[in-house]
């Protein structure tokens, strides 16, 4: 229809910045699936005819699924605490990156998607408000929620809530982790259970990896925070920290990140804290080096390729990128195809396993995860994921 | 994509009725307004290009209306508590209603709207809800949600939002009601200040058509509920009932439904209590009758015809429906293209007015409303409300 004042059409925006003009009226858009066109179309989809769909779901809620799009349906939700590298911005200020995570979910995996942005920053708060509209969707995704909160925000809603709920700046990055890092050994010839890990970042992503890459039979894992390696009775430590010193550092390592790496097969950055070259090589001959803050990986790619044997980054412009759209389309996908209750472990490790495989039939040191664009990744993540959410007995059929 | 087992596909269901059908897979979808296709679009969809307008809406929240697709979005808000004739379903059952609410918002007006079904009926928490998830939408509409609650929710929202909040039960019948009522009126050749009305009926359309007909300068009215025509110190008052009493029955009647429609000009049936012949008899020559109950009108249609010289009814099969499509998209418009903060009561007679307009070129006893599918009533009501909303110093431009 032609009658709305666009707000993108009110003025001749020519000069401004590309990045603004597309997004102009924002990123998402939604139609009906049937035309209302006539008298009968909408007597069948609205009143009267709506009653009976509503009746029978009423009687046997389970009908909800196949007679409403939430079914298919995920909640991009954030408080907007910690959004890309521009922290604390609010609600409004994240609603951009909110609607380019629901534009991904529709693009890569056929999913529908809807940004829901909080004007709450309580855990309480934030719990009860998703609690009460999860009704609406199918899947809540969690977004740019700051740590420590995220973890109990997280926790609380996956008790509370039958459907699927995934912090995907923790499990996305961590699965893609995995991924890689699973590729990585083959590359480099090494067994998981041989590797020595340190990881550089103690917040969602450091947190979540550490857990995917112990449940996956990695060796030993150091995790380091701006404090130097995490230790019981430690200063600055939390109870999340406390958890973490408890299920790692085998190898009872202490001191800072340079104390760390000395001979270390992986380093993993998930903190944008630098990392000088002399640090790098400390690290253990043909290391992994997987820097992954973005703009500016931890430890320069020039300098790491003077060491490590494989390289990864966040950067779209290197190779091995490590994106978590390679994960959370197709984990969704899947947990909806599977009717599942919830994500578990497993099912992540399974998601990280089918996101390795695609790699394979071109395996080498810069290409130990599929690019972002490959067509296979959400077909093969969905099907593992869904198959794994039978095996652990939460798919509901 | 192929990859995705849709509900749809799963089985064959060819031999289930066709409203089931229709509604497989719900009636909603989403999609990017840019293709992601590659690393250049995906870099100014999302990272790292998107931060850069999270950042300016961080400086300046009101740039939020032209970055994002909340400025034309309507969230349709239930509890399920009062859903078609149904009654209190519960908001998974309530879903396919809102579904093709929300369709109806796109179809007719080009708007974007999200379901949200709430899992409580409290009126405190659905007010902190529904304000915390605020900052994702343009504008609040809120549906079928029981009486009296319905009326605190609302004025809650009000005070504490800015942005379009809007209880469709009350305001959409309302707004038409009073647009075919108008109409009526000079079809009969009557002013509106003329008119005593009997409405049937003190649930949210009862009190919200009482109070847009006395803003809009009708002469009486007497309402009546299942106890009789409202008056202070009766039996089974509310505060709402007893705010009514106070604005209304100027004459004085008192007693049942009957002994109200004596000698009256209108009767308005927002009730479903069938009236009987001889109480329809009993109303002055050339009425008007307003029958709305769906699917059987108060009063029967034929019956109706015997005494009156304009009925309407809600139904689709007979002329004169009042459907509240004709207002509740065009409104929303008119408020987003004036990036109005509220809608007051002069925003919605003005709708009225603009509906009722649109059907003066064929003016007659049996189209004294447009039909609801007329392309011309939704950019004009956008057009009135939107001016209005200037009048009354609403819009932020």
């Amino acid at each position: 229809m032609g009658f709305q004042t666009q707000a993108s059409a009110e003025t001749d925006h020519a000069d401004e910045p590309e990045v603004f003009r597309v997004h102009r009226g924002g990123k998402l858009t939604m139609h009906s699936t049937m035309p209302l066109v006539d008298r009968e179309s909408l007597s069948l989809a609205y009143t009267p005819g709506v009653a009976e769909v509503c009746s029978a779901i009423s009687e046997d809620e389970s009908l909800a699924r196949a007679y409403t799009w939430r079914s298919r349906l995920v909640a991009v939700v954030s408080d907007g605490t910690a959004v890309l590298g521009l922290g604390n911005i609010g609600p409004a200020a994240a609603l951009p990156v909110m609607e380019g995570k629901a534009a991904l979910f529709s693009e890569f995996a056929g999913l529908n998607a809807v940004p829901i942005v909080l004007d709450t920053t309580d855990v309480d708060e934030i719990v009860d408000t998703v609690a009460r509209i999860a009704p609406s969707f199918g899947g809540i995704n969690l977004e740019d929620i700051s740590a420590p909160r995220c973890f109990e925000v997280e926790a609380r809603l996956r008790s509370r809530l039958s459907i699927p709920v995934f912090h995907d700046d923790q499990h996305g990055t961590a699965i893609v982790v995995l991924a890689a890092l699973r590729n990585a050994a083959l590359v480099t010839g090494r067994s998981l259970g041989d590797l020595r890990v340190v990881v550089s970042g103690a917040g969602a992503a450091g947190v979540a990896c550490t857990k995917i890459l112990l449940a996956a039979g990695i060796g030993d894992i150091a995790i380091v925070d701006s404090r130097g390696v995490l230790a019981l009775g430690r200063e600055g430590m939390t109870p999340v920290k406390d958890e973490m010193a408890r299920l790692t550092n085998k190898a009872g390592v202490s001191g800072s990140l340079s104390d760390a790496l000395a001979g270390a097969d992986v380093f993993l950055g998930l903190s944008a804290g630098l990392v000088p070259e002399s640090d790098v090589a400390r690290m253990a001959p043909e290391s992994i080096i997987f820097a992954l803050a973005n703009p500016r990986p931890e430890v320069d790619p020039a300098v790491a390729h003077r060491y490590a044997s494989v390289v990864a980054t966040g950067r779209s412009d290197y190779p091995n990128q490590i994106n978590n759209v390679l994960a959370f389309p197709g984990v969704f996908a899947g947990a909806f195809d599977a009717n599942a209750s919830a994500i578990t472990e497993n099912m992540k490790i399974a998601a990280a396993t089918a996101i390795g495989d695609v790699a394979r039939d071109a395996l080498a040191a810069d290409h130990v995860v599929p690019t972002p664009f490959d067509p296979r990744v959400a077909p093969a993540v969905a099907a593992a994921v869904a198959a794994q959410a039978v095996v652990d007995g939460v798919a509901r059929g």
